[in-house]
């Protein structure tokens, strides 16, 4: 007697989530230590210890009525102008507090984006592979989601395939820089070639096609990799980001949107997501939490223990001969599946202990993901195991 | 170029939040003290001090990776387990872990319990007056939201009405109780007809209706009214349950979900609940904020503070000769508009300084709201304009 969308949900429900649960049940059997899971991308590092600070010093110090209370349903207009400004120093925009709306994490802020501009039947396209959660919200507002196929050498978007596929009904595009499930960064290059694309097919189709930037990992990028702001390349962009991975906080729920000044019915989008904030459910984004978003906004998390995880377990697996592009930020590694379904490599991976997720949970078959984001423990001791699944394969 | 919906929902949105807005324009021209806004329900009661202990203590004491990491998305499991047992001490019922889920507040509940259960085209019945947000929550999946008139003398449901109104595409019905905008308790004998009436119905269809019951404001009764806890007089219901007003916490988000295991497809909508928290964005409650709301989850607010209130504003009206059902829970009075357009008697309002809120916005035309949960000041500094608008009105 539930409905029929969510039976269909719930049978086809997350392959990460599965896994996870998965990992839980191998940990009771095997002892935690022994199972190495990389299936969910839960931070293993600390939150900075500003962020405790800074808890213990808002309660200590604030009014708990206006500390707990409601307050607009965009947020805390101090912590939108704190986190406006902080954004403006590190790259140069211009943002302001009616250009910032404080939302439950990043997937709060694209459900309450696509709710603000997604009409039924709209098509919103998005670059394959893809954090696979996106078909969900596109659904969530009775759109629809195609996937711009990739150049599988790098990764990149295959700018051919995303012209042709813009059509008349195409109303949003999803980006996800640095890349969940591969780790590529596109670079500005890319970048300037999406957006000329996106200037032509709207002139082409007389509207507005905006551009979605999801940004979890924006933080995450090594080697002094830098990752493009997506507003100074075209004005119709709105940047989703979350504290989850920066602050490695994803239990509490925190981001925020940027809806630029500049873009096509600023106005009109800036109150429709007041609005839909309020709608689905968020009305707003955690107080107490928002508060330290802000005190903590240009503190990051460790990022050098995930490069060095990176490094390790990329150059292991390329050893042993798996084939996969070297990831430049985010925490994932995209290894090519040694059979073509890679379902039968995970559950052959899952011999071992190992837990990882198969490729078309991110619309790209023949791939798996792993989640770097654990323990340096869980990194090293897994080798042995990855080493041993290779030489099943004959890589080795 | 934002979707046609959204456009109509901005047109129209929450007559509730305008206020709240137009209260803080007029809070700096005439000073906030000379403002009398009862527009919000947004406490004017400090949280417990237990709760400032129970954040310092938790991010003290607790590892922060599991403090602040992802969890199942039905939330902690010995947060969930905590809050069963002391609804199971106080209701008498027998809940465990697996029939709470934890929420952002409760309208983040009913959004994902809606989400499970609805199917576009479904009916969705309430009792009115009743909170605005239903129609967008029912909205949002594409449902309709029907409103049984009341009795208006007393506002209880009308039963022949609600029986008629049972339609073979009816999916669910929700209540609130204690209510907003009216402040009624629905006793024991008012609930037993309610689920008499949805056991024939379901019999005579055929199908499973559910009762989602609505109960921010459970812990906020006066005088020793009992509120009936609903799953012990109707097998299928579902209780949305917040820590907004009980924890003077509004602001954090923080609410559960009581699914019971001796539901029709228990299995089914508790599995799909989870989903759905997860594809709404939602992804789970707040984690710091669940865990304060286990640690403090028999505390209360100072409801003696709001019944005081309660008490000062409500005799004060009559005595003005304004006509009212007096409250026996929540913070709120529902006043008889002296002219039949009550959006003529707001603007009258506001000439006063006194912000209320239209009764068409709860469903029910010729009505006001005052939420009482402001200041002991803003209360007996507003009499003297009540007066005088009783004096204007004619009414002594």
């Amino acid at each position: 007697m539930i409905s029929k969308k969510m039976k269909e949900l719930v049978a086809n429900s997350s392959a990460i989530r599965a896994m996870f649960e998965e990992g839980a049940r191998l940990a009771k059997i095997y002892g935690a230590e022994n199972v190495y899971d990389f299936s969910l991308g839960n931070p293993n590092v600390e939150a900075p210890a500003q962020v405790k600070q800074a808890v213990i010093d808002i309660v200590s110090k604030e009014d708990p009525l206006m500390l707990h209370g409601y307050m607009s349903n965009a947020g805390y207009e101090d912590v939108r102008e704190t986190i406006a400004q902080s954004i403006n120093r590190r790259f140069g925009t211009a943002f302001g507090v009616n250009n910032i709306i404080m939302t439950v994490g990043a997937a709060g802020g694209l459900n309450v984006i696509l709710k603000t501009i997604i009409d039924p039947g709209d098509k919103v396209l998005t670059f394959a592979p893809f954090f696979g959660e996106y078909r969900n919200y596109v659904n969530n507002v009775n759109g629809t989601l195609e996937a711009v196929p990739p150049v599988l050498e790098t990764f990149m978007p295959d700018m051919e395939k995303f012209e042709e596929m813009i059509q008349p009904d195409t109303k949003a595009v999803i980006i996800n820089n640095p890349n969940n499930p591969t780790g590529v960064v596109y670079p500005t290059e890319t970048i300037e070639k999406i957006a000329g694309i996106l200037d032509k097919k709207q002139k082409e189709y007389g509207k507005s096609i905006y551009l979605i930037s999801d940004e979890p990992y924006r933080e995450l990028a090594y080697g002094g990799v830098e990752v493009p702001y997506l507003t100074k390349y075209y004005k119709n962009t709105i940047v989703g980001y979350s504290y989850s991975k920066s602050l490695s906080l994803p239990g509490d729920r925190i981001g925020y949107l940027v809806i630029p000044s500049e873009m096509d019915s600023y106005e009109d989008v800036f109150e429709g997501a007041c609005v839909a904030n309020r709608i689905l459910g968020f009305v707003n984004a955690p107080s107490l939490i928002q508060r330290v978003a802000a005190r903590c906004c240009e503190e990051k998390t460790d990022i050098d223990f995930y490069d060095e995880n990176r490094k390790i377990l990329y150059g292991a697996l390329k050893e042993y001969g798996f084939d996969c592009v070297e990831p430049q930020g985010a925490f994932y590694l995209f290894v090519k599946s040694p059979v073509e379904d890679e379902r039968e490599f995970c559950a052959a991976a899952k011999k071992h202990n190992l837990l990882i997720v198969e490729g078309r949970a991110f619309g790209c078959s023949g791939y798996v993901r792993l989640a770097y984001c654990v323990s340096r423990e869980t990194v090293v001791n897994s080798l042995p195991a990855f080493k041993a699944l290779a030489e099943e394969y004959g890589l080795i």
